[in-house]
């Protein structure tokens, strides 16, 4: 007999395939409920069952358009939370507006941070996260957010690959200890690309600091979005006498012309997770998706049994 | 000499024209800010110059596309607050979502009240607004609101029509006491368009209450998106004898196909108010659009000069 | 074997008897408390049995004297908040001072929401009510309101009177949708008294629209305080020759002489809810008291049993 | 020139003559504001000038019937709030419930740290007292609080009567340290009455603890109210062979039959102050009552200038 | 079967010996918790097991070092709500800075109020406390306190002593209700120690009040932390002609060099508790400690357990 | 005329120098307060000058010993909020903690955020500091946050010595942006230092990546605390046959016996800033410490006249 809670899921509009795998593990089937756009844009959500006393896992990626989809995930929580959830664990395999997270000039907002306050305003007890741009966005939250991680799944996929003479590169000198981890896990060496100012007028210069000539190389990153950061980078590492490139990064935004870019980069394959969902076109050839579903089901698991979820921390 | 903090105005993306002719008022320019938008959706807000101990008056519709408007509108005010803003006073002429005031069914967020913490989160001071959906919407905030009016300038447009014959008609059971407002304005007697139901099966029956025959007419309702409500109601007040039909309404949402449903209705003019901006397609030859913007910049000097806002409330 | 926490039931003075009703249906005991009401008109309140961990409903309209029931509502949430209760939901059939929802004029407090925002600072969970003056005013809350509805059970009682030629009229413009609810119900046309400027130094006049002559009549409102709204508009029926008149009102505040004036007027029934105490002398022969118990009890219930509430919704 | 922002008084209903006082001492009118009660006991509170901008000062003491003034202080201040006062001051000489302020026994709330909770929440941003009951009540608060001390007042009243052979009389053991400031100001030893516990079915015993035998006394108590704590001493002192009884406290809450117990005890004069207003017909011959007014118009005057009140504390 | 969440124990490094003897009366384990202090002060708390859904009782006294004390606290409470503990008990069996409880001088914090809120900040759920300095402290608080008292232990080991002609003593003229208190379980009469100004220039004198001369008598304090207060106290007692002179206070703070002077005081037996821990060396063979960890462990349950604590208040 | 309200500098125990250095700078004294630590480690506050509507900036660094400094600074903004200070700006050139910005484990406290926390419930109206660790931390706050850059100051002062053949070396992958900062200042190539896992039971390995052989190199951290990094780093940098090793960072640390480490080590000069306080005894020949208080003022300044601080930030 089991008195606990009842585990409910939901989705709204931004990742449904995602939402639908994660209901297929769990064998939970994914709640009723309609997200009605009227025609001046205005989003009217319906919960269709009761969630009294229930415990909720809305999953919702915020990603493209960011503010559609932000705004449909604090109405659906305040509807959630008038409807008498019992909690409201909001899962967000891609957190929107994550490079946002400082004031880089006078006057900028944090956005990422504004997100966080509007997210626990609206009444959500709980955020569960994958690869958040920066780590320290769990300290925007008073709220437990447990943010998982997508480097040991894409790892995982090269480890498999077993290529030789490899060299882990990170694009640029942002979030190197994600790379390291990547290099951890491949037992590989690092090398990264390194740019600073020219002569005035001239274009930034663009280094590759480390030893890569004659190797195979997978850049890493933690999000895609023009790929201008990652094909540069696979461009000066060709230049630089380089056999095979591989990129990998959980977030694949991957706005336009990006997936063109990459296309005709000298990138041999892409790897990406599925925190946001592709459209068919964007699919091409050499892009692998590995989907963060059982990772997301064991998770949401794990939380709603109150067992300790640091075992997928690392 | 004047040690008074600095009054700056600011606008984003919803209404431009609208802050323009405020600031023309105000003899204020309209603060440097740059709204842009990325390849992925993000928005990302530069002020360019300092806000630092200013007064704030920053001017946005939530109008069309709401979702957008309202994330442009929430991270400018943190930004505001994040650059030492003295005091951030959100001007927002049309209030969007302000349908979703209650709970009309089970399980509904109430979105009105969701938007108002979100302001009040993000660091609003004060809001002034015109014509709010429902009154009580002022009671969703704990800063203080100031609701201007827009009937009185609708009703002084009619005034100098100098209409004989006149009932002034509510098209629904919602909001009478705003059409007993312009009917005091007019003083004219009212009417009202009742809605029952029918047969199983059939569509809901609309009837005329109140003495309309021969009689010019003005329809009043505080806003307008599909029109709908107001050219099915022209429409039964001319299947009443009825001979001039007019309308009015401050805020035009007109949602497509709005404006063919006007220019198609037995309506003769319609009268709105620049709360809304109207691109140049919209502005069919039978519309009026009067301007609130000597309503607002009065309000905002009075603000600003600590006087009473009272008078600009009847 | 039920693990769920305990439901508790406790009263305060406004509405004893009701409570007492909740509690037979129930067949939930009322908590054992004491209020004590100093020379000085300090209230002390003392809770005789233990609360810890327990799902509380407190039972409390405040009706007349209103400013005491408030002080006692809150004083008890602050104690029941302190004494560890797990849950405190507020039940208030009669939601005191909902008239003042909005600034009306300038300067004006909105008393309904300070209401709500004292009862969120004193420790509320959740709200139950009824018939709220505006509906609106669920959105005064950042926490679950359930609001019932009276009409059903009014017009319940109207059906099965089975009163032919009948026209449902509203008393004034205000509130239209719940008087068009009525007439859903009993599926008959509607009506509405006006009140319109005259010349300078008479009185308002009133003029019914809609066709009610030789019809019998239900004046349909949601609460009757000094009965003149309810009492004129049966005159000015009267006047237009409508035989048998009735009147409803789920809140019957009747302030002094509230009552004689309704004895003297040509209503033949009023029929009104328990939502507020009525004392003896009150209940004159043309008053029909129905009660709200019931509704309450299943809602209480359902509330407590994380069931749906939404089936009492309309 | 001064462009401070303005200094504005408000007064309620409990203590108008005190309000006025301080008015005329600070040269400042009384603002122009209504309190309405209707026939069902709501308060209606209309502002009848501008406050946007002003500091308000707002002066109510929370005596009898203190559900009344604390409502209207709690309504008045969110009209304040929503009317776009600068700064609102509440001004309570006498702070009502301040005996609730700790849980005596299990499950009693703690109405003292309510009413701050409730002040602060409805938006006030100081509080000006005098005398708290406990000078903890100042740590319920997050605002600033101001206490002001009735001690010397009543202090240098006595010591102008310069009495021989004194002893200053705690009439029980709570608060001593108040009688010993007492004491301090007069240069007089101290005593008390002690209350311990009989044979069961016994009445409690009271002894004087301390050497009055054929000296003059002075009761010293923070507040009186049924009055019994203070003529019970006197009993029991006229009884040790006291000679002359002077009592004094500086909040007269006097609940009947409070001024005939005083009658017809052994005390000569009775010093009090007038933070609480006495009707005429309490006010009997034994009775002294100083005023507060020059000590809280100071105060307000030091607030408003931003000067240090700390000169009146002592 | 239980389903009831799960009690853990933590503690941190004030008192790490009663949670130990806590911890064994209720067979439940201290959790698994390190703090590292780095080199430069820096306390890293790391939790070695899952606290996910469970009921946390944390155990600290913010003793003597009390700033690393309270940081630890907090800090630890973080980590609990970020690990998603389902409540958050915080057992302080002394509460530090707790005489910091009012404005005595202009200007002043109010650290415990301060201390109250850091608390509620960082994420506790509910405070379990022994003997507040003042028992208005539970009001600084939002959050329900239990406080428990320790006079009764205190009194108990004196009642088995039965000790003749005895006289409860106040050392001074703060908080004589707790002395009361004592003396009622000893059925015994009151003195108090007064202290009042002398010349100037000269110290302040301390007089007994009350009949101590004979007798045996007991200084009772809530505290002792110089034991000035009480070694003084004892000496003028012994030069009233006292004969054996006994101490207690439940919270024995003991800063040097308290301990040497209660050694050469003509105190007889001083009896306090283990509120705080004593280390060797202070433990003189006139010092009798009691030991509050079963009135502790019995509270715990009955938090756990849902039972009422008021058993325990008295 | 000047009507601004008066700013005050006050300063606390952790580094009076750099405060006294500002107020010379401002011509504006430090603030009277003392800070009393009483026997048992309680501090006591006192601000021995009326601080009513000043705006008070509060000088603190929150070095070691951290949790003393930390409380000293929380217990001291409480006392201004309660004195009634105006704008609380609290100056924290060095934030400790700063490296708890992130769960890195599971069940870790977030103890920087934390802090942000604190600081915003005690009062604080704004924050003033200096290289946070990660600059993500001012979105802890929702109080307005500057944050000022020291890299710009020590990279001048290399600029001046002209130093050829220069790399600049990130001893690490944490926070290259900020080295590249450097790197940019002084138009030098980057190389850092990579640390990867060795064979199970063997140390890690660390390698230089980047061309650095022959060449001087200036080692860049933003803190310094065992100086175990930076001295490592220049062993590694000494073994790869680098000539002249320079090292800097703006917050010094030095937990013991960094001191003596980078003695022995090769590095030629340590640049460091005054942003904590050095002991004389710790201030080594090859240490040059460089003054931040020219910068603090002019941030000073320029808040309190309410001028843009954004030239400061780069």
């Amino acid at each position: 007999m089991d008195t606990r809670s009842q585990m409910k899921l939901f989705t709204l509009n931004s990742n449904e395939p995602l939402a639908q795998e994660i209901s297929e593990i769990l064998e939970v089937p994914l709640g009723k409920s309609k997200v009605v756009r009227f025609s001046d844009g205005e989003v009217q959500i319906n919960i269709e069952e009761s969630v009294r006393g229930d415990d909720i896992y809305l999953i919702q990626s915020t990603s493209q358009p960011v503010n559609e989809h932000v705004m449909e995930m604090l109405i659906m929580v305040d509807a959630l939370k008038r409807a008498s959830a019992k909690t409201i664990n909001v899962v967000i395999p891609y957190y929107g507006y994550a490079r946002q997270d400082r004031k880089a000039r006078s006057r900028e907002p944090i956005t990422a941070k504004l997100i966080a306050n509007l997210l626990e305003k609206a009444g959500a007890d709980r955020v569960i996260s994958l690869d958040l741009h920066a780590p320290q966005i769990q300290g925007f939250f008073n709220i437990p957010v447990d943010q998982l991680q997508g480097i040991p799944i894409l790892g995982e996929h090269f480890k498999t690959k077993d290529i030789q003479n490899l060299v882990v590169v990170s694009p640029n000198t942002s979030s190197m200890n994600r790379v390291r981890k990547m290099a951890n896990i491949l037992d590989a060496p690092l090398a990264f690309i390194d740019k600073r100012k020219a002569e005035p007028g001239q274009p930034e210069i663009r280094d590759v600091v480390g030893d890569v000539e004659g190797k195979n190389v997978i850049i890493v990153d933690d999000m895609m979005d023009t790929a201008d950061t990652v094909t540069i980078a696979a461009d000066i590492l060709h230049q630089n006498g380089v056999n095979d490139i591989y990129a990998c990064g959980t977030h694949a935004v991957l706005s336009d012309p990006a997936v063109i870019k990459i296309e005709q980069s000298p990138i041999k394959e892409l790897v990406i997770t599925n925190s946001i969902f592709q459209p068919e076109e964007k699919q091409i050839d050499k892009m692998t998706i590995l989907s963060v579903a059982p990772l997301l089901a064991d998770a949401l698991l794990r939380v709603q049994h109150e067992h300790s979820v640091s075992v997928l921390f690392d």
